[in-house]
């Protein structure tokens, strides 16, 4: 019996799909930079079924590729090879929200958006949010550890991660789904796993921590005259208050691009060369205080050019625009070269320079925009007008990254777009002891190859 | 060369302790259940010592037993069988505290009294906090992932850990103490050495995450008609208030020896079932609010029978003493069989009485002395007049306990004492996961052989 036919066995004829046609979306990620060759799709309904699966590709010696939503942007869940496409979507229940702990149990298909929707039905909040929240699956977020402007408040996604259930390659199931919140019996596999980005292991559900609904909100847009003022102000924030949700940053050429783009009006009269937008969230009850606290420590904080502060709905919406449709507009503007890097945040306006330095060195013409995530140092790099020398750019930004002891993969991880440059972000011994982990839980390398590890020399 | 001599010229031959005298303390814990013989006592300074002591060692295939402040309660830290005593003690810096992120990085032989006093200096406090502070060390405090009484607020250790530094079996040196919050390139090492209990390497310094100084505090001691009350009770608060740091409880038979053995007056004049402390903490600038705020949700919240709250320093302390008071009173009675487990918050009061009645079963004239951390499920189990019996009187309530999926281990880590019911709280497919990961790291089984992994069938 051929794979195909032992798949269909398992999961039903029509959840092995091979048409051309049907096998295409898999096969390519949104950004497109990514597109390969799956030898076919399997869609398993259950966590039985993908332990059904994963034994027999690997007596077929079939590797494997799992994927959720597909929106990663570094290439970590697109077959290149022929592999098996697992495609997760389908194993998408969510369990009844444990409103004695604030817990869920949710299968690793389910979207960020369902998951909310689900949790907010019953009084809370997921922490983890990012943009692609509408495809992103439960998997695939914590496959990456994925961040977002929340992590200010709730920490990564590992932080919110209680337990998963997982089907080794061997086709076993292992896993915790109790939501112990102390239960220290051995190595921490939940913690292993999340952020191996389907090396390790097919992740099939996730026990997670929720948070209250903080439904008062507070956004304020502060000019200052850079990112060292920005983290000034920040500082002075955080040493007020406790509800700060998110700080953002932009520079003045991103916030022209993104009102050359999109026809908004800027933000104050007097442009100013860097901007800082913070949220403030609070439960029910906490209205007045929240904007009144908000513009009284924005009032007596160092570095302040100018700020302005809403807290209804369509207010709070237009200030977080300047920051949220920074990548379209950058999208409009043409193909970017895209990293995604953190450094420590005693380092960030010296390696913003050495950034844009970096990049004029191999690209004079190259209009390079910067903006992230202020208090974990999280640099988004785009640079425009680089794409024939996409890989010379990115060489040059991860070792000026590097050379602050930054992260050169901050919250997308590394799939196969920054292999290459690993050793840059961890030391051969490193790289050695993660190299072990994977031939001890994966020896025949049946999960996802060529993603995370740099290729192995000859032993 | 023997090992001591070249261990010697290593760290110098003042720190290799061989004379019995000298070696004793290092081989026995603190509980005196636990006795054994180290073939000698190293003592490095600093990483690159620990690194060169554990190759002469690997060389020598003598094994190794880390060990920091020697307060461990299972075993984990004590040499049975004549293995190298390898004492980080003496790898005790502290570095700078890191005011822009709000971090600091310790060695793994300061005390948790050392680091707090070094960080509140600066304007932060630690988050984990044990009644061993003041001899536990960085080391243990990650290697068991150290609970305690405001995990409530911020989480177990793994989630204060944003790097650590180790020396592996091979003697190579890996980690990161960058403070990246942010950071996906590979697997997170440092997650998975938090809890591995000095199995797969030793750990030599920390990178922590900390939290601002809450000088402002409210404590409550609530009397109410049993455990689920108690459940009901904090989960009004958690409602309504922000602030909760700790939410403990006891029963009215610990409360009983408490005030014999102490001679402190019961805190009501009626008695009630079980009691619950919880306290509230805040910074500076929130005096009058905290207490209540506090008050004012006591008194909307079913199920209180009783409460009275303090916010002096005195009073505070005179309401904690009651559930801190409860070890020494308990020792004072008698040897205890003391055991540390959690179950899912939903099945507590069951958990609570199918436990009582195992050990009724097992040793009909013993005393059950329950009490802990109600948020987490997290119960200390103490059992009177049953010395003589503690292997079967252990068997009995960790097998309640599973029965409710509940944890063997909840924050004292499995040790030595609880290899033997491992199987209870993980699989037989996460066991065999474990230890290909063990392996892994550590192939010659050089790092505390006997600890935390069940022993292996022959393959």
């Amino acid at each position: 019996v051929d794979l195909a036919a032992r798949l269909a066995g398992i999961v039903g004829a029509a959840h092995v799909l091979t048409d051309p046609d049907l096998v295409a979306s898999y096969q390519t990620d949104w950004t497109r930079r990514w597109r390969g060759h799956a030898r076919l799709v399997v869609r398993p309904a259950d966590t039985g079924q993908v332990a059904a699966c994963v034994a027999a590709c690997a007596e077929a010696g079939a590797p494997i590729v799992p994927q959720g939503g597909n929106t990663g942007l570094v290439g970590g869940g697109v077959p290149l090879h022929g592999e098996v496409l697992l495609s997760l979507t389908r194993c998408d229940r969510l369990e009844p929200v444990d409103t004695l702990t604030g817990q869920v149990t949710a299968g690793a298909g389910a979207t960020l958006t369902q998951v909310r929707a689900h949790v907010r039905a019953a009084g809370y909040d997921l922490g983890v949010d990012i943009a692609a929240r509408d495809s992103a699956t439960v998997g695939g977020v914590l496959a990456t550890n994925a961040g977002g402007a929340r992590v200010l408040r709730y920490g990564t996604t590992r932080r919110q991660v209680l337990g998963v259930e997982a089907v080794l390659a061997d086709g076993t199931v292992v896993g915790r789904l109790d939501g112990l919140v102390k239960d220290n019996v051995g190595y921490d596999l939940a913690q292993l796993l999340v952020g191996s980005e389907g090396t390790l292991a097919v992740l099939t559900r996730a026990r997670l921590s929720l948070f209250p609904l903080l439904p008062v909100r507070a956004v304020a847009l502060v000019a200052v005259d850079g990112t060292a003022a920005a983290q000034t102000v920040f500082g002075g924030l955080v040493e007020q208050l406790d509800t700060l949700r998110a700080a953002e940053f932009f520079h003045a050429d991103g916030l022209d691009l993104v009102c050359h783009t999109t026809g908004m009006r800027p933000p104050f009269d007097q442009p100013c060369p860097t901007y800082l937008l913070v949220e403030c969230a609070a439960r029910a009850g906490h209205g007045t205080d929240l904007s009144d606290a908000l513009a009284a420590a924005l009032a007596t904080a160092d570095g302040v050019r100018d700020a302005v502060v809403s807290t209804d709905g369509a207010g709070r919406e237009a200030l977080w625009a300047y920051r949220e449709r920074h990548t379209e507009s950058i999208n409009a503007a043409g193909v970017p070269v895209k990293l995604d890097v953190a450094v420590p945040p005693r380092a960030l306006a010296q390696a913003e320079r050495d950034i844009r330095a970096a990049v004029a060195a191999v690209a004079p013409a190259a209009t390079v925009i910067l903006f992230g995530h202020l208090a974990e140092g999280n640099l988004h790099v785009n640079v425009l007008g680089a794409t024939d020398q996409a890989d010379p750019v990115a060489d040059a930004v991860l070792r000026a990254v590097a050379a602050h002891q930054g992260s050169i993969s901050a919250e997308h991880g590394v799939g196969r777009a920054k292999v290459g440059w690993v050793h840059l972000s961890r030391s051969p011994a490193e790289i050695a002891a993660m190299r072990a982990v994977k031939r001890a839980l994966d020896p025949a390398g049946l999960f996802n190859p060529g993603v995370l590890l740099p290729p192995e020399p000859h032993r």
